[in-house]
Parts: C-alpha cells; structure tokens; sequence
C-alpha cells in the first residue's frame, strides 16, 4: 500500500487551519448534543469506568447526579453508579468537550459551535469560574446552586443574546486575543473580556431583568476562563475537520481523564492511545503540594491539538507568573513545539516571533523521532474529590502513547 | 544655591508613581474643570492663539462653537474668534487633557479623577471613537450628532454608573492592560475591553432603556481607543502629583497644539518651552501620504510622560502593524527610554523584559548629554479642518524645548 504521509498530513492541518467555528447557539445539552441520555454522563478524557476514576472526576459524577435530581445525597449517587444505572462515555465521543473533569449531563446548558467551513459541530458546557466548581469534582451545594443559576437564570440570557446575533467567530477572537497576551489553555483574559465585550450590547437587547444582566455581566467579565468553554469547542471543531485523513499521522485528540491520557490520530479513526497519566510540574496555591495533586485531567488539550495554549505560549510571557519560568521559557516552549509539527497556523499568529504563525498539528512521527512530546499548559486538581484547584503548571503526554499510535499506524498502513 | 538634583528627581518620580488616579465620576465640564467659562475654549499643547492655529485645532474650535450653540454656521464661527469673543487656553492649564486637538467646551461631558494618594484631580472629555470626530478637527453634522448623543445620552447613563460604584482605578487597569500587549496610547485595545467590562455590570444596572444601554455597551466595546481618555486623565494625574519639585529635571508635561510641541519641567514651575512641531513618520491610511500630514498633536504625550506610551513598546509587540516597524524594534524603543529616564516604574511592568519596570521620568540633563529625545506614538491628523485622522506613526519632540528648558534651569538655579 502506497500513502504520501506528507500529503495526507497537509490535507488535515489545512483542514485544522480553514475550519472557522462560529459559536451558534446556548441550549439544554439534551436537546442538542447528538446521542445524550438522561442516565448518560460525558466526562473528559479517554473512555473510563467508575472503579478507575480518580477523586476529582468522581466528585464530579456525584455532583451531576445530584443536579439533575437523579440522586438525592452522594450515597445514593454512589449506590446508583455502582448498581450500574449511570453510563460513561467520553465527551469526544459526542462533538463535546470539557475542561478537567468535564461532566456533562442532560440538562446542563451548553455551546453550540459550527465550523462553517466543512459543517460539522462541537459542544462544550459553561464556564462556572473559580472556586468550589464541578469540573475540580466539588459538588457542595454552593456548587450545584451556581451550576442551577447558569442553567436556569444566565444560560437563557445568553441563549437568546447569541440567538439574536449572526455568532460569534471563536477562530477570529482567538487571533485577536494571541496578540493580547494569550495563549489561549490557561492565559484566557483578553479572550474572556473580548468575549464578554461582544456578547453585552446583545445581553442588554435581550435582557428583561437590570439585576440579572448586571449579574451576568460580571460573572463573564470578571472571570479570566469565561471563553475558555467556547474556545475548546472551537478547537474541537477544528480538529475534527482534519480527523479521518487516511495515511496522517497528525494528532487529532489529546484528552485526559484523571487517570489516563488518550490520544487519537487523524489516519487511525477512532482508536483511543492511552496510558496513565503524569502529574504536572508547576506552581501550587498556598498549602498545597504536588503530593495533593492529581494526576492530568481534562479535555482542555484540545487546545494544544489545534495549535494554541502550551504551542503558543510564546505570546503570552505574562503566563509565566502562574505556571513558574520566564518569558524567555515562554518563547523557547513554542519554539520546541516546531519541532514536532507539520505547519504554521494561518490565523493564530504570536508578534512575539515576528507575526509567525503558531505550531500546528502534532506529527507522532517526529514525536518518536525526536524523543519529544508535546508541551501542554494546564490547571492542577486536587486528588480528593471535593476539594477543587491547587495549582497550575506544564505537563506533558506519556511517549508511550505515540509509540503504541506509530506500531498501529504501520500494521494499518502495512508499513 | 545648592540643589540636589537627584534627589529631587527621585522625589518627582516617586510622587508620579505612588498616584493612584481613580475615575470617580463623569460630569459637565462647566460643572468640575476649574475656570472653564462659556466663551472659554480648551485646546491641547501649549498655548496658542487663532493665527497661528493649526486645519485639525481651528476645525475642532469651529465644531465646538456649534456644538455649544454659540455659533449657527462656519462663518459665524470664526468670525466671533476673529473678533475677539472666544478665550482659548491649554488644558493643562485646567488640570486637563484632551486628544489631537483636545478642544473642550462648557457643556462637554468629561471624566474626572482623583489621585487618591495625594488628592489632586484631573481631567478628560469622552472618546468619540473612529472616522470622522472632533478631535481630528472634523465639525459636519454627522460629527455634532455624535458629540450630543454622548453628551445627552450616553454621558449620563455612564455619570449613573459610576456614581454608584467605589470608582474604577486607572493605575490597577494599566498596569494590566499592558501585560495585555497595550503600551497605553496608541494601542488601547485590551485597556478598553477592560473598561468596557468593568462599566457593563454598572451600566446595566444604572439602565432605563436596554436600547440605549446596549448602544453605549456596543460604542465602548468597539472602540479601542475608549479608554485612552480616563488613561490621559490619570497620566494627567501622575504627571501633575510630581510636578513643582524644587530643583527637579524631570518633564512632567509633553503637549503638542498641531503648531508647537510644549515641554514643561518639575522644578521650572509653570513655563512653557516651545519650538515647531514635527511631522510624524509612520503608516498612512490608503490614499494619504506625508504631504497631507498636520505637524503633531495633542496632549496624549501625557502618556510618555508618565511611563508608558511609546516608553512601554516592548508590551505591544503587535503595535508595529500600525506604526510601522518589527516587534524588536519595540524592545528596543524602551531599551532605549531608559537612557533618559530615572526610574522603573513600581506598577507599570513589561512581561516582555522579565517584569521590568517601565522606563519612567524623563530628565532633560539626559535628553541633552545622549543627543537624545523621548519617543512618542501618535495618530496623524490631515492637515485640513474636517478631514480627519490620515495614519498613525512616530515622532519625538524637537531638541530645542529641551535646551532651552535647561538653560532656563540653569539661570533659575543659578548651576
């Protein structure tokens, strides 16, 4: 069997890069994202099962069950999961994904993105800031109130405000917030304020109460990841636009459940690449240690997948104050990151490097070749359920990953 | 007379960087400017009268007139000047600044601020935005109309929001902005979002009308030059709280009037020392060229002044898209303003130069012995009343204000 990697490997970063998701529309995530049921939980990461799931996304599943009403206290929740009455299945598995734990159930308001390019869709829930919030696996009441005020009082708000608009381009957003200090994974305030700036002229048409919008406005302006959700989903959108090219070798998912990271690849459909995942190196909030943290968790890779967060770190040197370095680190992670990709992106641009265009599409070839793996930025979770966010730092995937992806990849291509 | 010069220089500096100027209301000019008269024009840069006028400053005095209903038509307008019925003074001289032409009349909606660490107030009239707009000298209708609707309706709506918060501290929103990729005059973008964000919660709540709230959240979030004003304001602020310090060589004001380019000095109290203003060189807009460019002005040098603007390049690497130039030429346009400055500044810090603080305090003895004078980022005005704004580029103040202000500095200290 003859293939041109190369040129299968041009065909979906071009993909990757022309994809252009505009943020469409809030709605229920049963009423939009294909295959959800009501006893369904989409979590993030590589598929998983209760007995291997660590605190933070258990925590997250008890939380789910309580809000949608499906357990009363978080025996019960535990009793209904072990009795084998909740399913699990990665968001990935859906168009959808979610930052750290990534729970996802039935009821919960959620962002619709289309990639007007090539029409395919991607989901992702909403952001629900900082604190005691469900995606760390805190699931207390003051969680799940917050969590009933955005499904019940904002996301109707936004879902209208978005509805009146003709979207908002999440690709042209993210070009503007590189130039100001992003990077998009875990630097999101130009993004977050550029965000919230768009969408308040359209809150105000639609508002019918002053208190609520006043909230609202706040809630998504004072919040440094309000974008975060609709720019992973964006990056969703536009890695799925370049995965199913036969013959490339180009990396399409990295997700991470707590336990494992996963890896897809565009050329090998939709086998997942897993191993256990790494604890990450970075600066802790006071009190903690890395003995607190757990491991990798979290979809929120997607973003490297699609040429942002640790890939252009080189834009954001300010980043470096919450993630330990220098700018200087910052310029040579994004530099390292050319390595092992197989182009330039043609709208995320760093002025830092003289307007260079961010490293795009990971190459497992080169990963193995060069003993290098990709860079990502990311928030560190507590080990416990319950507890939240400790810390934020750098990881980086497991080689065996891209090992096992690059065996397949020549028994399938006869290699 | 024995003066210490360096330490007067570290006393002027200090007071500019320990003001903490908050924006604590927007009220008519005639209401809070001190000595602003009906029949009394404010003008940016040093004083000047009607002769010698530069198209944009005599273009945005006609358009006051008439906003201000003291004159029906253009002819009226400048005959009541040519007859000697209209005063024209600086804004510095009333604790104000303005934009290119800066003119500031009665009924004017204008920002105050109050340095809360050493209590001095200053000054600003609201942002109009782009294409055709006063401050570029431009007085057709369409540009009347929107200086009413700021001045009748959004004015208030903003007055509202603000008298019901603590104030918004400028010092804290630039310091921020610029790890953003701002430097805080010609590049504003992230600085406006930010107000833009800040001021929704308030807007919304101070809202009557959803249409006008979401008009006015639309006109400041669009407008990446919303913020320059209160950010003139509070340089204004800054500059002012360092100004008068026996002995001092440190430039607390830069302005320019479209004729002259204006310096004054720390320890020379309240001369002016003036020559000829330059032509900016940078990009023009598409069909302009340098033979349409009006010599520099307006008082946004207040930026320079205190620590930022073009002496904080190296922040806003993106910024060379618009002024011509790469990003190293920004790193090297601060390296550069520490050669002539005597302070890093404490809450102004570059990401870029490993939180370096930014170059701040311009000492004329310096300027003199390197041959060397400040950098400045400005707009270009066409050189026509009612035109408009034709590129943006660089320039820097001439030699001579700075020789002659050391002369002046010699005699009066008797060196």
């Amino acid at each position: 069997m003859t293939i041109d990697i190369e040129k299968a490997n041009q065909t979906t970063v071009e993909r990757m890069m022309n994809a252009r998701p505009i943020l469409k529309s809030v709605a229920r995530a049963r009423d939009v994202i294909p295959g959800i049921q009501p006893n369904l939980l989409l979590h993030a990461g590589p598929p998983i099962e209760w007995p291997r799931m660590s605190g933070p996304l258990r925590g997250a599943v008890i939380g789910a069950l309580l809000l949608e009403g499906l357990a009363k206290d978080e025996k019960q929740a535990v009793g209904m999961v072990e009795a084998g009455e909740i399913n699990f299945e990665p968001c990935h598995h859906h168009q959808a994904v979610g930052p750290m734990a990534g729970v996802t159930s039935a009821s919960m308001m959620v962002y619709e993105l289309e990639n007007v390019t090539h029409g395919n869709k991607a989901y992702s829930n909403l952001n629900e800031g900082y604190g005691k919030v469900l995606r760390y696996g805190a699931y207390s009441e003051e969680v799940l109130a917050k969590l009933r005020w955005m499904n019940e009082e904002m996301g109707p708000l936004l879902a209208e405000a978005i509805a009146s608009s003709e979207g908002i381009d999440i690709r042209a957003l993210l070009s503007e917030s590189l130039h100001m200090g992003d990077e998009g994974h875990n630097r999101n305030k130009a993004g977050s304020i550029l965000y919230t700036a768009k969408l308040a002229p359209l809150l105000a048409k639609a508002s019918k109460s002053n208190d609520l919008l006043s909230e609202t406005l706040k809630f998504l302006g004072e919040n440094a990841l309000s974008v975060l959700n609709p720019v992973m989903a964006a990056c969703k959108a536009m890695a799925d636009a370049g995965h199913g090219v036969e013959g490339s070798t180009v990396v399409t998912t990295m997700a991470r459940n707590g336990t494992d990271f996963g890896l897809r690849v565009s050329g090998l459909g939709d086998q997942w690449f897993t191993a256990p995942a790494e604890v990450p190196d970075g600066l802790y909030f006071p009190g903690y240690t890395s003995a607190d943290a757990n491991p990798d968790i979290g979809d929120s890779t997607i973003t490297e997948t699609a040429g942002i967060g640790a890939f252009a770190m080189a834009a954001a040197p300010a980043i470096v104050t919450f993630v330990s370095g220098t700018p200087q680190d910052a310029i040579n992670a994004t530099l390292e990151m050319y390595e092992i990709t197989v182009a330039e992106h043609s709208h995320f641009t760093i002025p830092q490097l003289d307007f260079r265009g961010t490293p795009t599409g990971t190459d497992i070839r080169k990963v193995i070749e060069l003993g290098l793996t990709p860079r990502v930025n990311t928030g560190i979770a507590h080990r416990e359920a319950g507890v939240g966010q400790v810390g934020a730092g750098l990881v980086r995937p497991p080689m065996k990953i891209f090992e096992d992806a690059l065996v397949a990849f020549a028994e399938k291509y006869k290699l």
